[in-house]
Order: structure tokens, then sequence, then C-alpha cells
């Protein structure tokens, strides 16, 4: 675990700290949103998750006595230290579960406070919620096309240093089955799995003993990797004899595992060989730069795989690499603000705001959620952000509200789950979503509309800037 | 910073640790390499990073009481955990120094030791390696094309959670000269810096009101970002305001920046502004999804910007995201050992080896380096890996070996440096590369090649596997 201290942000988060100190505007109210621009890996949704990760982290949030010593070798004042000092963030902090399906350009967690504590939290939140949303969106995907058949992830040895640790919680919460990831397993609860490596086999003069010595020593969950030297000819024929030997003792090989070549042609050889020895219940797990298009191919090709072992390209959540989530003030000081842009998508929405899920009567998405002030109850006809002539009418929907109080003067107010829990909570949403956003080549764009009230509130900022 | 214990693992290092252990052949000698296949970016040189960091984690690694508690539940046997609570890594480690310059399929790093101890600690190993040297290559680029601008890494925010503190030492490593990672800064020692977000020019009614507040009260190294509203024509004379209000107090603007927009156009045009107000002393500063490319664009277009600020590209390392970095077991219980592959290129290279650079008698890289057995004093001749037509006499050329012990008896035998003299011992031996290798667009393919006596114990080993 890394050891969260105040410092774990950016050093303009306290050179602004200091000024709002010093010009006393420090305690005046403000309001930040959390929000991205656009799905990851071209997909048509994202997978909120950091979320109860980061509320225990800003929970604790301080500066240490180490802190402080070395803020002061960097021009900091000493009465702004030593407010610094008593730091601790006591806001109030509204969001969407986490495991939550969500889309561009909506507020997903919305920060009330100071000026200054709200600013102080901005990196260490974009850094978390930005991050682990990336991969259990990754891992959302995989799930999807690997349907029942198991998902381990494997990435540690490739993933961002320490950022592998988030990265397996991350997944689990998206939909993976287990890690390879000790550490995370042993601290979120998540169920660890492993097979061997090459290193094994090759430790030996023989394959055969190397896979005899493995089976009598750990033969739970034993998985055989059979491609050091030749899948078909050596690999596979001798994880059979073994299996039998196991067999024999009442024991039961799990799987055999391909981790190169072409893994839909191998693992349908595998399997006739197999199955040839009456082995119909060993498993194949295959590995080996895997990611959801690969998956979607061999499933395609009618590979015989049951279990797949992802790593890179889950763990750093390839090609992406970073969901692209922003924290932008849109009150302060008793006044909505704004930001402008050269691009009317990209000016921000002032104001705290609510988020709706338009849902049918009896519960069905439709594919649309509704942005509104935080206390309009019911939104009566939402606009495009950007689209003048584009607008829908709410009344025959059901209006699911999606921002909740998670945090209020600086405690967490909502019951933290078990990871098991949120993975769950993560599927139930995302069964709810209709098939067409799921697809990966051009899904169909989550419609996200604007109130009538937020829409004018937006618009008189504009004016009032460019005037 | 992170509390590395020794389940910082892949589950299949201790299920294979086990299985060693129980079949008594835990304590057989074992060599291991540490290599990668290609370099990232597809340019033509990797930076080496993380190894000290590496080295002092290895030094005190070991399980915790809470770690074995967890193991227990996780079907280990209680003689193996007895084990692993005296396990200490006791082993010897050869490497280059951090900061170099590295080639694919070369052995960067070699750890000897028992077979369990240098299984042990491979996930570590190579996640912290890999992304290291991840890391400084993307920032080594940037530095070169950056030349003598100023590089600041910004990246915290969209780094792979707690993966953004070693992106920011690996960066420093690589050539960026600051960073606005608070916490990475205190503990590495490398210079912080940063500006101010939209949110605090938002925070008040007025811009030029904002920038007086900033310069007042943090006017050392004070940067006034201008693009909130409009940049020409609100933020750029705002600044020149605030900058001669500061002049008039003796004290200096040290730089506006820029975050959005035509970086060329906007920056060109700012600085006519600043210098029209006699401000030629004020920099500019540039941010936005700037990368290595985007900077050289903006180089050949002429742009007036005097120090960039980097984030996502840089601390996530886009577009690879990983370093292909790979840990194969060379030798063990006397014997060296091999890995087939269909590939002769992805054929493993058995025994200990070292790896020498091969220069002109002046010290000029010629461009191809030598791996022979580690105790070779001098190659003759040195062969291409797979085509046996290609060969190099090298009586002509100095060689310089490359891998030094480290690590000895699980203790560092070399002096840990501070990171500055790290960076400065990548750009020594970055200047020695030549021009050809550096290019962004096909570069020149540095030659890695094998003595004969190399070439020959891994052509035995093959027909020995095949036979």
């Amino acid at each position: 675990m890394f050891s969260f201290t105040a410092t774990y942000t950016d050093l303009y988060q306290l050179s602004m700290a200091q000024a709002y100190f010093k010009s006393d505007s420090h305690l005046q109210d403000a309001v930040f949103d959390y929000y991205f621009r656009s799905n990851p890996f071209g997909g048509g949704y994202t997978i909120f998750a950091g979320l109860e990760d980061l509320l225990q982290t800003i929970e604790s949030l301080h500066f240490s006595a180490d802190d402080l010593a070395y803020l002061a070798t960097q021009n900091f004042p000493e009465d702004f230290l030593a407010y610094l000092k008593t730091f601790r963030f006591r806001g109030r902090i509204f969001s969407v579960l986490e495991g939550e399906v969500v889309f561009p350009n909506q507020p997903v967690l919305r920060v009330e406070g100071t000026l200054i504590e709200t600013q102080l939290i901005e990196t260490l939140l974009l850094n978390m919620l930005n991050f682990q949303s990336l991969i259990a969106t990754k891992a959302c995907r995989m799930r999807w096309i690997a349907g029942d058949r198991a998902l381990l992830d494997f990435g540690l040895r490739r993933a961002q240093a320490t950022g592998g640790y988030y990265a397996s919680r991350a997944a689990f919460v998206g939909g993976v089955n287990a890690t390879s990831n000790v550490v995370a397993g042993k601290n979120f609860n998540i169920p660890v799995a492993g097979t061997m490596a090459h290193s094994f086999v090759q430790s030996y003069d023989d394959e055969l003993e190397a896979f005899r010595d493995f089976a009598v020593h750990r033969p739970e969950g034993c998985v055989l990797l059979v491609d050091t030297y030749d899948t078909l000819r050596s690999g596979v024929p001798n994880a059979i004899t073994v299996a039998k030997e196991m067999q024999a003792r009442g024991q039961r090989l799990q799987a055999i595992r391909l981790d190169s070549g072409d893994l839909a042609y191998l693992s349908r050889q595998s399997r006739k060989l197999l199955d040839a020895a009456g082995l119909e219940q060993v498993q194949i797990a295959a590995s080996n730069s895997l990611d959801e298009h690969v998956i979607k191919s061999l499933q395609e090709q009618g590979a015989a795989i049951d279990v797949y072992g992802v790593g890179t390209s889950l763990v750093i959540g390839k090609p992406n690499g970073a969901l692209d989530g922003v924290y932008k003030l849109v009150y302060s000081n008793g006044k909505p603000r704004i930001k402008l842009s050269e691009s009317l998508e990209k000016v921000t929405l002032p104001h705290a705001k609510q988020v709706s899920r338009l849902t049918t009567a009896d519960g069905q998405w439709i594919g649309a959620d509704a942005i509104g002030l935080s206390d309009e109850t019911e939104i009566e006809v939402m606009h495009h952000p950007s689209d003048p002539f584009k607008r829908l009418a709410l009344s025959e929907l059901h209006q699911e509200p999606l921002l909740h109080e998670v945090m209020a003067n600086g405690d967490i107010t909502i019951r933290l789950r078990p990871l098991t829990e949120i993975a769950e909570y993560c599927q139930q949403r995302f069964a709810k979503l209709p098939q067409e956003y799921k697809r990966f080549d051009n899904p169909h764009r989550y419609k996200v509309g604007l109130s009538t009230t937020l829409k004018q509130a937006q618009e008189a900022l504009i004016k009032a800037h460019k005037a």
C-alpha cells in the first residue's frame, strides 16, 4: 500500500492554496465537478471505479511533519504552513456509486467545501479515479466478450510500477475473476490465481519431470505450462501423462496453459489430445498479449479456451493508458463559474448539478441521461449541449438520480462495500445498458442533455464573459 | 511511498517456490537475465532506469507476519511458510548502471543466486525496471528534441495511480528538469515546479484581479495561466499589466502559460505582445497534450515557447505504455538453460553473460554491442543472433563491459547516486550515441551480436532439445 499524504499533489495546488490563504479567500464556498470527455478504447461507456479507495484516502488525508518540513524549503511562508498543519478535508462529496456505468461530459462526482480544501484534493482525486475507471472499463469490455469463460489478471510485471496494485482492484470491479497479484489479493480480498513459468520447466533437465514435481507438490488448482519446448509434441503429451498420474492419486489436473503460437489452432489441437485421453475435464488456459479484440477473434475462430489470462493490455489500459478526466470549478463565493473554450462542447457547465438516468416506467435504460441543477426535482425537457435544434421531452420517462452523498464534513456517509459487491453492482448496472452501446466498433452514442434551467444559466455566463 | 513486501509478486512465483522447496531443488544455483525485446516508441534506443530503487527494495525485501498469515489461507503448507518467514534475497546482481543507453535482446541485468530467491524477485524486478525504463526513455526523447528549453513533468493527475510517483523519478533520470509532483520531489530530491489552474482564475470575478492576487502572494517563480477566457484579448494583456506592476515592485513575472488553442500561433502572438510591452524577459510556457512529436512540430513552426509542460504522454509512456522486458532462466543446477521458440530471435541465450559496448580507440560508440559468456575476456568475432552469414571482426575495437556487480550476498555493492547524478550520467552516455539512432522516424538499428562461444553454446542446446 502507498502511504498517501497531502503532498501527493501537484505543486500548483499548494501555490494556489497559498494565494487563496494570503488573500483570505480560502474559506469561500466552492463546488468542483469531476467528469471526463470521452469513453476510452473507442467504446460506448465507462465504468466508474476507485471511489471507495479515494474516500478512505481523503478521510485521513493530512500533511505530515515531514511534508511540512519539506514545504518550508520551497518558499511557503510560515503562517500558511501552520494552516496546512491543521488541514483536513471537511467538505461534502456527491458521487455516482462505484461500479456505475457512466458517460462523457456528465458530472460523475461533485465536491463541495471551502475553496482551499476542494482545490487541495484535486490531483489525488483525478489520479485515483481516472486510472481505476480506465482499468475497470477495460476489464468490463473483456468480461463482456469472454462471456462465462474465466478471466484472470496476470499483469503486474508490465504494470506501471505500483499502479498495478490499483489496476488489480479496478480490474476486479470491472469483471475479472481473479488476479495473480498477491498483495492486491490480500489487501483487497480478490481471489488469487496462477500457474507456472517457463523457468520452472527449464530448471529441470526434463519437462515431464518438471510437470510431475509440480503436480505432486502443488496439486490444488494445478495448471501446467505446455509451450516451453514444443506444445503439441512435448508439452501436451507430458501434461496428459501427469494428468493420468494425478487421476490415479485421486487428484485432478485443472488445466494446461498455452502461452505462444496460434492459440486458436493450438487450443483446438490440445483439446483433441486431451479428449482422446479421456481428460475432458482438464481445462485450457491461454495467455500472450490478449485483449478484448484478440479474445473476440479467438472466440469467432472456435478456440477451445476456457480461461483467458490477460496481462499488459488490461493493467495499463491499452491503447489509451489514461482516462481524460478533469476537475472543474463550477461555483464559488456565491456565484456560478465557467471556463470558456473555442468549442462549445468544452465550455464547462456552471452550478452544482445532478445527473438523472432516464428509464422507462419498468426501469429499462433508454440511452440518455439528463443533467440539471442539483435542486431541480424533475426535468421536463432536455437539450443537446451544443446543437440548439435537438431536444427531448422527458414527461413519459422515469428519472433516476445518480449522484448520492458519499461524504459529509469529511466523513464517509455510505456503507463501504466488499469488492465483490462492487463488482456485482457493476455487472447489474452493465446488464441494463442496451446492446448497441456495448459493441467494440462504432458503438451507439449515449445521449447526455441539459435541463432548460442549466442551459440558460450556461448561456447567460457565456454572454457575460464575452461582453 | 509504497510499502513493498515480498507479496508484491505473482502467485505463481510462490507456487513454483513451494514446488522447488518441496522437491528440495530450491537451493540449486540459478542465473536469470533481464532483457527486453524492442525499443519503445518506435525508437532506436532505451534508457535503463529504476535500478537503484529496485536494489534498495530488494535489500530489505521480506514476508511480513501479515503476508504469512494471508498465505496460510491460500493452501501453502506450514514448512514452506516457515521457510518464507526467513526469506531474504542473498544473491548477486550484475547490471548496467542506471541511466545507461541499452538495446533490445541484450542482458541488461543478471541475477545469480539460489533457484528460489532468484525466482521470488522476478515480478518486482520486472515491474520496477520495465516501467521506469519506459518513462526514462520517453523523457530522453523529449529532452533531445526540446534542446535547451525547459521540460516540466505535469503528469500526476493522469498517471496510472501511484505509478506516477515512479514516473516522476524516471522522467527526471531521462532528462526532465522538474516535476509538479510534490511527494516525488520531496522523496527523490527532484526540483518541483508549477503554475496555476483555471480554477484559480475562475474563482475570481475578474481575471486581472486573480492574476494580481497570485502575483502579490506567490511572486517567486510566478507563472500566469492566460487562456481561461480569451488568450490574446484578455489573458496576455492582463498578464502584461501584472508583469509591469511586479516590475514596479522590483519583482519579475517568470512566465505566462498557454494551455489550449494553436500553441505555435498563440505563442508567437503572445511573444509579440510581451516584447512590445518591454517584457522580453517574461518566458512563455506551453502545455496541452504535448509529446515529443508535438514539441518537434512546434519547434519546426518557430513557436516562441521556452518551457514545455508535459503530462499524460510522458508519465504513461504513450503510446506503448509498457516495456516488454522479460526475465529468463539461463543457467541452473550446473547447466545452461534455454527456452525454445518458433522464431530463432526469441530463443533465449544460455549461460551467465557479459555485454560489451564496442567503441573506437578514442571512445566513440560504433553502434554495436557484443554479448559473450561472463568469463570471456575479449571477443574476437561477433555473430548476428539469427543470420549465419553476418559477422563482424572486433580486433580493431575497444570492448567496454557494461554489466557491473551491483549487489552481492543481498547487499548493495555500489555507491547509490543522487538522482541528479544519474540524470547527468544518462545525458553523458546518450551524447555518445550517434545521431542516426536518435531520430524518431526509422532510426538506425543498433547491432547486438553474439560471441562464437555463446553462439555455439546456444546451437548445441537447441540441437539437444530438438533431438
